[in-house]
């Protein structure tokens, strides 16, 4: 087992990387400060892991909530079922929550635990590799507002981060890619070693060895705590570079539906939309575009915006994005593979032309 | 104008007190940030300060949402109207939100300000003597939920709290009483001098002198902000001690519907059944119960607990109150006026025998 730390003062809090984690009934238990602990997780995954979870939180007072699967529920409504749960079953403010799932839930439990009483401890023990390298560390947590991605939420850090791998061994391929998708995403804005790693890698990334998979954890996880250890409430902008891709991303997924693309799929086109822009400006190499798009494409991720949102969309879409900071549209664009910055100051008709490209390789 | 200081490290902000403050238009733009503010306010208040204070925010875009005047509108209900109003207007991650009215405003406002787009900046305009002396101060916001008062919420600190004096002047009577409600509580928890004050000046009070409401309003906030300073998560439990007759005021008001008796109303008559309880434990003198009964009596408020509530269904309402951790009912108590302490040690028979006493005087 790996451990690393992420370093916020009094909020710090270790991340644990290895296999058979979740049957690890210490770990758990050491992390949970009261006498009752309440597991919150979706109908895919509670069925495979419930008995192994269960037996590792014997001694306490326990319980579970179950909601659907999938972005479409990330919701308000979601929300009020952990409340309700709580406080039917008369769960205290020293209960401890624990989210087993994706991002979804991750986000979902970790708002709730935020929220719940002013605030209770959690736990994230993310099962899909998305959430393992990115949402579950770093203390975003929120729902969907029918107007709005992530409208609604709070910075809240877990006691700790449980990464078991031997859970992506249940995980359906594009689901797998969809994570691939954010590794790649630290290579790009900052980490240009790492995205030669993955060019080195890809074949035995998509194959699920255990050792290339456990290195791209680690190393996804080390550059997400280095920036959220930085700026930990996304105020100096260090924080928003991980928001590459992200923009046209969240315009993609609100334009299409929530749950009609995964989040990692409509960011990997995202991010060579930004490519694109950063390339148009002439900032960024071709041939940097060209490696983007490829490592991409062979990690089975969509390059191409779909074709149900044109350009005058996009850009009403994109509109009510977090990056528009006092009515200015920011960007996080490229000025090399390893170097992102976030703007306001690009030329809004190189956007324009980006956003009406189709299959532009 | 009279300023004091919350002491929170990077999170500390200054409380105003004075009269003619929302016709400052200095004092209010000095603490926004952004170039945008939404006022959110009540349909009684709104009309009474809508011109001021359109006037003093004239330099900001600016927008309000107007609310339902009550605590049955302090729901997730209201918390989403001001959501969709900020994102259907776009409003940004760089907009200021200002709470005018009293407390059902500020806790709601503060918590929208808490959770949209994960914490956008927000001040406080109480318009009530409850919520000048108590929850504008302190950073306490939330919404209450179906299954008990408050459940859903944050710590959330404003920018700056700005009590304008003048706004008392239309406060109706029942309400003034209600506020003074908390103000003796102060006096009987930590502040046995200010309890003398108040025997003396209570008539002066109650006819609104504004030197003798300033004062007050004043020495209430330097307890309240002391207290938050020392405890803002309320994990020492000092801050705890603030709840001096909440745990039977949540009931009181849960059991007979949000709205039904004020919340200072239900505040005075716990505090007067915690000093019972405290006194049938031989902790408080006969004649502290008494002096506290009379200065809250002479300030027109109950004592007694309402007949609809009987002992069986208070001890079902306490149980999910936040004060029971692990399972356990922990009651605040006195052992004189001044001398609040927080315990789980107490014969519950004692408590039985108070939830069914009635006028005990």
């Amino acid at each position: 087992m790996k451990t690393l730390e992420v370093k916020l003062d009094s909020r710090s809090y270790p991340i644990y990387i290895g296999q058979g984690l979740l049957q690890n009934a210490e770990l758990l238990s050491k992390h949970i400060t009261g006498s009752s602990a309440v597991v919150v997780s979706n109908e895919t995954v509670a069925p495979i892991y419930h008995d192994s979870i269960r037996h590792s939180l014997g001694k306490f007072r326990q319980s579970q909530v179950i909601l659907k699967d999938g972005e479409q529920y990330k919701t308000p409504a979601s929300l009020d079922s952990i409340y309700t749960h709580l406080l039917e079953s008369r769960f205290d403010r020293g209960t401890t929550l624990l989210s087993l799932g994706g991002g979804v839930i991750g986000d979902i439990t970790g708002y709730a635990a935020a929220s719940y009483q002013r605030g209770i401890p959690f736990i994230q023990i993310p099962t899909t590799l998305l959430s393992q390298v990115d949402s579950s560390v770093g203390g975003k947590t929120g729902v969907n507002h029918p107007l709005g991605k992530n409208m609604i939420g709070a910075f809240y850090q877990p006691k700790c981060v449980i990464i078991d791998i031997d859970t992506l061994n249940t995980l359906p391929d594009r689901e797998l890619s969809a994570g691939i998708s954010e590794v790649i995403k630290y290579g790009i804005i900052r980490d240009p070693a790492f995205f030669g790693w993955l060019e080195d890698n890809m074949d035995k990334l998509l194959s699920r060895d255990a050792e290339t998979l456990s290195y791209a954890i680690l190393r996804s996880c080390e550059n997400k705590a280095d920036v959220v250890a930085r700026d930990e409430l996304e105020v100096t902008g260090q924080r928003a570079l991980l928001n590459l891709g992200h923009t046209f991303g969240h315009a993609i997924e609100t334009g299409l539906g929530y749950g009609k693309w995964l989040h990692g799929e409509a960011v990997s086109c995202g991010m060579v939309m930004a490519a694109n822009l950063s390339h148009k400006l002439g900032w960024l190499t071709s041939n940097d575009v060209k490696r983007i798009r490829k490592l991409l494409t062979r990690a089975h991720l969509p390059v191409d915006p779909p074709r149900e949102i044109n350009e005058r969309r996009f850009m009403e879409l994109m509109s009510v994005d977090k990056k528009v900071l006092d009515g200015q549209l920011r960007l996080i664009l490229l000025s090399g593979i390893g170097k992102a910055l976030m703007t306001s100051d690009f030329d809004l008709q190189a956007l324009r032309d980006v956003l009406a490209m189709r299959n532009a390789a």
